[in-house]
């Protein structure tokens, strides 16, 4: 493995962690008793994630700013590069190949930066973590949750937002108008505000998947369940939307 | 019909299901029982609908994202073009002139993209449709309606509403600095907060008459009226304020 | 008079009318009886009157978009141009002076526009116009009042706060990196966000004046006094801070 | 002194005032009575801030905006040049070295401008500090306090946070893709939203140092003690975030 791939290695895990500490650290921030932004509403939860990925971009620059198997796959799936890397000058350094192994690569360093951002999440508001509060919402903090449980149609709403994303992704090539890594944030704001509510939009497993371990596994003070029943939901509807994003995006370019 | 045009109708197609899918899903998420962004407020809906403007300006790259009839009457009202279209290093790739045969096209495109869209929205939402709330809602989910009911006023709302949207397209060349489609957005956004409060702000009469027929079309629990007498003033006032904008606009400059 | 001025006039009219529409209009939206954005809080408010702004500059190419008596007094007092204007390829195709002549120009034409703005504002809200609402809120919808009286006090706080948004346009040459005429957008909604508490940040002479006269000549339903005895506030105020920032901006550079 | 490091030091100090007029001025409006936009919300004090960063940053572009000793600090970790100036057409014309006699410059620079900042914000909200209102919420428009006190969380909350900034100041490079200032500003905003509930992030020691002690000097009606049993914390907690930042970006690039 080349010193690119390591690099890209780390890059992504840094990149998630900063996805999940801010993002966890936003709806932490609306639903954790006492904190100044309690019930703090959608829009700053919409915005807070969509700012999220805003800084994770930056800190992933060295390998595309995945920060996300969906987008990894999707990428995969429309055969495009994973990441083209330039010099201060703008010069193309490398590309990095939409390869299995390079994907698993990316799948793995996603959920462990996912993980570990969670973590310090979890540390940034440990106080407020141990406040009464229903276990719900100390879930919710790090992992999504169905409005109406139904695994058939919470799949099928994340597929659709997935699709949103990745499509985007696919179609943008990921340097839209001067407004680089925000074009990908307003993105993500806007699934979140117009189709987050059933679900809370995932749209990304290592984003739920990886927080889901660390609820898991923390010293959570009344913690409930970590519902691994739902867990499969924002894991496959993603993945599902993402396909179905890169193949139509090779089709309509 | 060469193969530009073809592309264009599948632009315009794809980029008003972008549009209908995610503004329809911001008015669900905030009228919909159960929602997690439930009771979300205004400023949630125009950042809602003007982010889902952005999007589908990037998903409609091929036929210059009108993704709007009144925008595409305005472009044919001022005499400009209804799309440069260029490569991917910035040459001009060919023109789509604002002719009456193109301008039929559009509005085809718009009103089947607009149809589509709404109905993958009820899909995302299906079982937030499912609970009980006034039918009032559920229509307002897909189509606008007026705050105060009063035909003549609704019309001079959504043409003065719509006139600014046009006007800024036809003097804007719609590229404006280094923001690309987040310009439209924001003017998208202003006009909802500033504007939008009469009559809803539909601005657009696919946006508008696409997602009705869906409304009524489709097996929606407890649905009530599409109230069809309303619905020919978000497509004519739209329509009135284009034209208003493209001729002063024409004259303008 | 040669037809740069006469453009220049004529863009500056159109400018500040649609500032005084858009920005009545959020103000109406949110404290309007029965329109849909009602009670859609500070934040609405502020976004609502940057994006106007946003949309103005936009409008008023022509004459370097003042749309405000203090940013022409304010490019007076740090001796820059009024416009510098270009072609399509971006060379420079003229200049307007900042003389005292074309300061009166600049200042009837903003003073014109504000008014016909509210005019047409209160058109596109009649029917709310109409219903029963206290007639400070009516007011409210047209022209700045201060939260808690005091002459003194209020004219200071004008003079802070538009200090900022001159100090902002003379330093800032007017073209920020690549965000063109959402930098003062932003400029304006960090200020309404900021310092709009005590007064409701007139800000802008004509902004405020304007609408008043409007205001006081309209047939609004149950309108009570346009509070005559304000209005030199929000006219001293601004212009005063323009001043300032105009002579530091010119030293500081 | 040559007039370079002069012009830097006002240049601070200027925008420093101006981020503190601003950034209290949001809290002032929110929490002041009889404010315009009071209870305006957690999401109108982060876009607040963020915006108040922005303007700063125009502000001080002579010293290169760190506006906050714990850029300053992280900088100096990084072994990254205070400023890099350049004239108009874009040529450098000189450079501030990261030494420690300039570190203290600006730490003075930053501090002078913090308080009188804070100053200004007290004149403009005047009567709004002179109502009835609890001790507690008139220091917080000046200082940050705990929701929940404890000194160690606290510091680790205001370590986690300032990481974020500061990372991202020296990655970046601070001059990212067209967005220019609102890029750092967008990374504010992030920050209060999702890392902001615990301690109100501070995550500058100037911007909380400063208006404290502007709150133990000015003669406020009701006024409660100033805290400084806290005061260490949003002093050292930034620090440490920002060497921990400056180290890890120079490692990592």
């Amino acid at each position: 493995m080349d010193s690119m791939l390591i690099d890209a290695f780390w890059s992504e895990i840094l990149g998630t962690a900063m996805l999940t500490l801010l993002g966890g650290g936003v709806v932490a921030t609306v639903l954790l008793p006492k904190s100044k932004g309690f019930n703090g509403g959608w829009l700053l939860i919409n915005w807070g994630w969509g700012l999220a990925v805003f800084i994770a971009v930056y800190v992933a620059h060295k390998s595309g700013a995945h920060l996300n198997p969906a987008v990894t796959l999707g990428l995969f799936s429309a055969d495009q590069p994973f990441a083209v890397l330039h010099d201060a000058a703008g010069a193309v350094t490398g590309t990095i190949a939409p390869t299995v192994p390079h994907m698993f690569m990316y799948f793995a360093a996603e959920m462990i930066g996912a993980f570990v951002g969670a973590v310090i999440m979890f540390i940034a508001f440990k106080q407020h973590f141990d406040e009464d509060v229903d276990a719900g919402s100390k879930l919710a903090v790090f992992s999504t949750g169905p409005a109406i449980r139904s695994y058939g149609w919470n799949f099928i709403t994340e597929v659709i937002a997935t699709f949103v994303l990745v499509f985007f992704v696919v179609i943008s090539g990921k340097t839209p108008s001067g407004l680089g890594p925000f074009a990908v944030a307003l993105v993500v704001v806007s699934i979140g505000a117009s189709l987050g509510g059933p679900t809370g939009y995932a749209i990304n497993p290592a984003r739920d998947l990886g927080p889901r371990i660390a609820h898991f596994i923390l010293p959570i003070r009344g913690k409930g369940s970590s519902d691994w029943a739902y867990s499969w939901v924002p894991v496959a509807g993603p993945l599902v939307g993402a396909v179905l994003a890169g193949v139509l995006g090779r089709v309509y370019g």
